[in-house]
């Protein structure tokens, strides 16, 4: 932020009065642009056939991690909540019907100033569709799941507590609201 | 948003190709400056004595709902967790020393583009100290939370959940995690 976007004078980088932290303020009105993390909002979309579980993943058409694997997720827009934004975005990048479910995962990473929220979600139907953000939408068991390539480290994180979740589920457990923080830088 | 941050050109609304939303679009640089909610962040600070349960509230001294009663919390701030960010807001409007345990509430409030995190904490000693945004800060048992003079629907539903949880923990249950979306428009 270079200049106001309120009366499009020069920003000055300084601590207000009462403040303890460096803001954008601007040099004219005085007006304080406060800087704020972003959430990432998603679903793990899973597929259940003859026992076998599988979940749907998207390989990405944009930058940062172009032809990497992620669940659906995007940015939560404004004027919704964050199980519209997972369901929204679900719909956008995998063309995917989805019943959506309670919140799964939430996970810091405050390098890049975000908070990413998955929440588990069973696939309706197998009437998928790469969106304009994804190249290609498939279905992977626990043992397919490409590793070595899964787009961003929250993405990966959630899928392995989902799967020792899944495997706790089977004796008879819950699954659990997992919360971590991810202090390294992302890959980009 | 009247001036591109970037440029300080004029902005106009517009919906980029490739998006189905009208985004801030700079009529100069073309740079899109996308809105997104925020996240404010807080504790529920308990202080146990001879099995009696108190929760310590924070009455405001700025705007919005100056002089009601809260729980203490805030704004995210860049390059923190939502953990630091809710042990940063105890400690400066309430001037608490809190344990953090684990994330209690999630509460969506659209209309005013927010989501609002609150964790469970216990007050470790009684050196609480109200802080430049706070008029005073106390203890209240169930009984004498100030229902009426509490400044957000996001921390009366988190109180009401609280309590709630608490008369299940007394039972041998645990504490959930709760999740809930607020569409009445907040109060000022």
């Amino acid at each position: 932020m270079k200049f106001c976007p309120e009366c499009a004078a020069p920003i000055v980088i300084e601590i207000p009065a009462d403040d303890t932290r460096e803001r954008h303020v601007c040099s004219a009105c005085k007006t304080i642009h406060y800087q704020n993390p972003k959430l990432v909002v998603g679903s793990i979309p899973v597929w259940t056939q003859d026992g076998a579980i599988k979940i749907l993943l998207c390989k990405r058409a944009i930058e940062p991690r172009y032809g990497y694997w992620t669940l659906p997720a995007g940015f939560m827009e404004n004027n919704e909540t964050t199980s519209q934004a997972a369901q929204r975005e679900t719909e956008e990048e995998a063309g995917a019907n989805i019943a959506l479910h309670e919140l799964f995962s939430m996970l810091n990473v405050p390098h890049v100033n975000q908070v990413h929220l998955f929440y588990r979600a069973t696939l309706l139907d197998l009437d998928y569709l790469a969106g304009t953000e994804s190249l290609e939408v498939r279905l992977f068991s626990e043992q397919e799941i490409p590793w070595a390539e899964i787009a961003f480290p929250t993405v990966s994180n959630t899928l392995k507590f989902f799967f020792a979740d899944l495997a706790k589920v089977k004796q008879g457990g819950n699954y659990e609201l997992h919360t971590h923080d991810l202090f390294q830088a992302m890959r980009d």
